[in-house]
């Protein structure tokens, strides 16, 4: 399990999928929607002037994030990236 | 649906339009007014030295924008472009 | 009408004039009198330390602004600068 | 033994281990997981706005780091890496 | 006439002058003394901390200033160089 | 004597020694070991909020400290490297 | 006379001294000892917090300041140094 200290995030890059005829859903690696990733994981808040102030994303949430932003790191097999809370941009709901 | 995050704003560029002589508005991708962009969505207002400070910017405002600021991605095909607040400079009125 | 947000100024540069014989003044776009620029909206003030900074700067003030500062766009075929209003250096009586 | 300063943690890189039939543990040098770490030692808190602030991370823990982050160094025959422990962006449980 | 806003100095370069036999002072642009410049305008006083700090450079005081900093800029056919005052270093008395 | 000025450290870089038969100690300049140094001088604490931080680090220590950091100079025909406290990230116990 | 002003100090670069047979001492301006210099004046201490830091540093001292700081300037055929106190790194007793 992925535990992102104070003040990080943990990403999963969104790709492509389609859905087969038969129902079956296919996620092309090869398809990275730039800039779209789904949220695995959230640390707490960062402290600014002495308070905890709290992120509104929530695992599970898909996200835009800052170009360039954070570390890519693989971990299981499955490739993860790390940013900062502040890069993240939008939720899309 | 897109909710920019605390401090972002979310635009979507100004194209040329064009209005045919039978009414129809067309708008050319290709003519980008550069700096200039719609309002689409605004996050809360920052927070400095512990107050929010809200923005004067509101949904559909034209605004002018710092150049190279912000960052873009494409969204139910769709382009957007979301900045700093900081980095809108004036509103078009 | 351009409308600055607060911090910002729009200015337009100053370009050289000349008058006819018969009085007519021709403003040569090609002269742009380097680092001066005439003001032509002023945003709020600057919030430093919870208050707000009023700027000396006013309108038809003509101002010397720092070299590679600020925003260029067009709008209704004019061209404006919009500069930080801590890159404007002195005013010119 | 080493002893890191307040604010900075001493990392040891992970590498891939292969257990042989024998049960013999063997670690190929050359194949380090990129990011990830395991913590050696642990400065103290840093202080931030005159309030010690404690470090989740503890000895032993597997942890991912900045890319390009902190000083390498050898001691003792080791290979350590020595981080911020801002740099420090999430524990693997 | 150029009124530095606060916390900027406007300086003109100083050059060498040769006094010839019949007393006519000739100064020569083309040799300017480098880092030396006499004080021509001085804004008000930065505002550190809510309070103003007025500087002790006056009108006519020749000055060392930082290499490369300020912003030259040409009005009424004399050069001028307008610098923050943080960057000015130093009195000649 | 050396004395370091408030917030920096003065270091001379270690290198490897080796004793021979005769028990005579020898020190291979050439042979530096990157990123250790032994402390020499250590200037008062840096002053953070008002509060002056004392450091942990005392004469004769061997420390790891940040590439690249400080300035070496040569005095008595020694070289040293005074470097600020913080890029002193670990004692060696 | 120079009179460096807040949190500035004027250097004189060292070089080597000869003193020959006879007496006299002769000094190489060819020769300078790298990172060595004397102070030659020393502007008021700066302005932390509200409240003025005096530093230690005295006319005469020699003193080891941070490489590339400062700006080089010629006065009166001398060659000086101005550098902020802060990039002065140690007193030679």
């Amino acid at each position: 399990m992925l535990e992102p200290l104070r003040g990080y995030v943990c990403l999963k890059k969104e790709v492509e999928e389609k859905t087969t005829k038969s129902g079956i859903i296919l996620s092309d690696a090869s398809k990275e929607k730039p800039g779209l990733a789904r949220v695995i994981a959230v640390g707490e808040g960062k402290i600014v002037d002495g308070k905890v102030i709290d992120s509104k994303i929530k695992e599970n949430d898909v996200v835009v994030y800052k170009k360039y932003a954070g570390t890519e790191f693989t971990y299981d097999d499955e490739d993860y990236l790390i940013v900062d809370s502040d890069d993240i941009l939008a939720i899309v709901r």
